[in-house]
């Protein structure tokens, strides 16, 4: 198995890219393509020991940064990391493609180069998201801030075969993030797509789920257009870091404080990790014709890692091929529109 | 100066709300309406020794509950203490009007009895919403599950004036909350209120909010729809409390964590209180022409005292004729639908 890693994007760029890539094929059985300026690659990989059979090199030039508007740089800088690695995903050379790049660019590129899996109107973005249970995966979580109930219907479906195979949960419970918990609540997006999502074989919709049952963790597949779940996922980023930094205050308070929170703070630390929605790996882009994994802009090299390894899984479990065989059964060609 | 109180609303009822009035009266220069029914009023009023003369008791037999469906309740239950206490208010019988009871029934009786000021195209409910640096004001919670632009460039002139007159900020800087930083960002209604924003006189409009910055209170007026509003409110005190119980499991794994959150109990808890958006009093409904104040369902004699207050300042800042005044300026009538 093969999987292109675009090792210019994020925000620790080659350092991370390169030593999480080396990590990845001494526990993993899977070979590299690292994509970007071949001279900094290798000067970077002469650092390492490592299997050199199990690593090539594609030479790419340019770089998207996150200043460029995503769709017209795919479009006009064919020689960027992220464009040379989604054909070659196209074009099958490899596997899967990772990147801790620009997210417009890869969502663009994913739509425009790898293109989406018939029958699949928009693909989305999903995320691992930590709950007081364990984890949910919520999606859509950017990729369309505009958002039909069909959409949100093959979300619901495509969200639930991840969940299975990737995230391991047997029947994932689906509830849809809505602002009443009753059926007839919501604006008119959710009452439609409540209806349809009941109507929905291969799934097991469970309701709407409110704000507030988030963090709670009782349902494990988040449904919800992208403009909320990107505000849900960023709110609760937000949240936890704004929490964590006035705890700090509260535990410099006194001296008495200082001593509490000494003692508390390795415990504190294990804690925060567990908020960290970036420690459960990247976020799956779900409905093209090819395994991508976005993996957080701030990845280190443990991040990338992971991402690669959940590439891989999403590999061997056939996503593709299940999304297609799902998207089927709900009938007709939906395929009009790109 | 005369407020009405739904003295049957809450999940604490007529304890809270009765001793809550009492508490008002003694310290604030109003009269209080109590509306309910009025032996149990009169039995709970016994309890206490108050000046007689400052509360009065107007009699409702019948009660709304969350179970019933707001438009209708307020359509058939015509004793319910919600539609008495509205229509004391629409016939300038009281000068404003508290209730802890359902939040539906609250916003359809203020638009169906009260009515809305001429111009407003919808009435918005808004809350004041903790953050690291203090306040500020998140509209529309849930008045309005689907919004227009025109809707929200609406809810960010209530909410300055809001700010200005209740919550003492000077020049209310006006966040629109978004999924991107950057003009251009967000969906297709998002867009359009930007551009509009931006053009808006008396308001300071200072560009969009991403969920990531919302708990650090950069911004005095979050403008959002209805249902990203209910979303964020919720899902923050979600956080809030999930996090906290957490917490106390992080505290319960050892004898020396034990020890270290003894020592901070104190200040975690007077912590966790500034994190309450409950404490900050009740959400006003602006743009009815009324003072409507919706207290939380799980309001105590505190919170009731509290959101009396603001009613009695709403009422004295004139905040219903200063919104008439600056939607006139916006030009043109727009009282073309209900």
């Amino acid at each position: 198995m093969k999987i292109a890693v675009d090792a210019m994007g994020g925000d620790n760029g080659l350092k991370v890219t390169v030593k999480g890539s080396i990590d990845a094929i001494k526990e993993y059985d899977v070979n590299i393509v690292l994509i970007g300026k071949e001279e900094l690659i290798k000067e970077e990989l002469n650092k390492y020991d490592y299997p050199k059979n199990k690593i090539d090199i594609v030479n790419a030039r340019d770089i998207i940064t996150n200043d460029d508007e995503p769709a017209m740089a795919i479009r006009k800088k064919k020689d960027s990391s992220i464009v040379v690695g989604l054909n070659l995903l196209k074009n099958k050379e490899v596997d899967g493609f990772i990147s801790a790049g620009s997210t417009g660019a890869v969502l663009s590129g994913g739509l425009l180069i790898v293109k989406r899996i018939k029958g699949i109107e928009r693909p989305a973005l999903g995320t691992v998201f930590p709950t007081k249970k364990g984890i949910s995966l919520l999606l859509d979580i950017g990729a369309n801030a505009d958002c039909k109930a069909k959409y949100l219907q093959q979300f619901a479906i495509m969200g639930s075969i991840y969940a299975q195979k990737i995230l391991n949960m047997s029947k994932p419970r689906v509830g849809l993030v809505n602002i009443g918990s009753e059926r007839g609540k919501g604006n008119e997006l959710m009452k439609e797509t409540y209806d349809l999502l009941e109507n929905t074989d291969n799934i097991s919709f469970c309701g709407n789920i409110e704000g507030r049952d988030i963090p709670y963790g009782n349902y494990d597949v988040l449904v919800c257009d992208g403009f909320s779940g990107n505000i849900i996922l960023k709110l609760t980023e937000g949240l936890a870091m704004s929490i964590f930094d006035m705890l700090k205050d509260v535990f410099m308070k006194s001296f008495m404080t200082k001593i509490g929170a000494a003692i508390l703070k390795p415990s504190l630390k294990e804690f925060k990790k567990t908020l960290d929605y970036s420690e459960y790996g990247g976020a799956p882009l779900l409905g093209i014709k090819g395994a991508v994994i976005k993996a957080h802009g701030s990845s280190d090299e443990f991040a990338i890692k992971n991402a690669i390894r959940q590439a891989k899984t999403f590999i061997e479990n056939k996503i593709i091929e299940k999304i297609e065989e799902d998207i089927n059964l709900l009938g007709g060609n939906n395929d009009k529109d790109s």
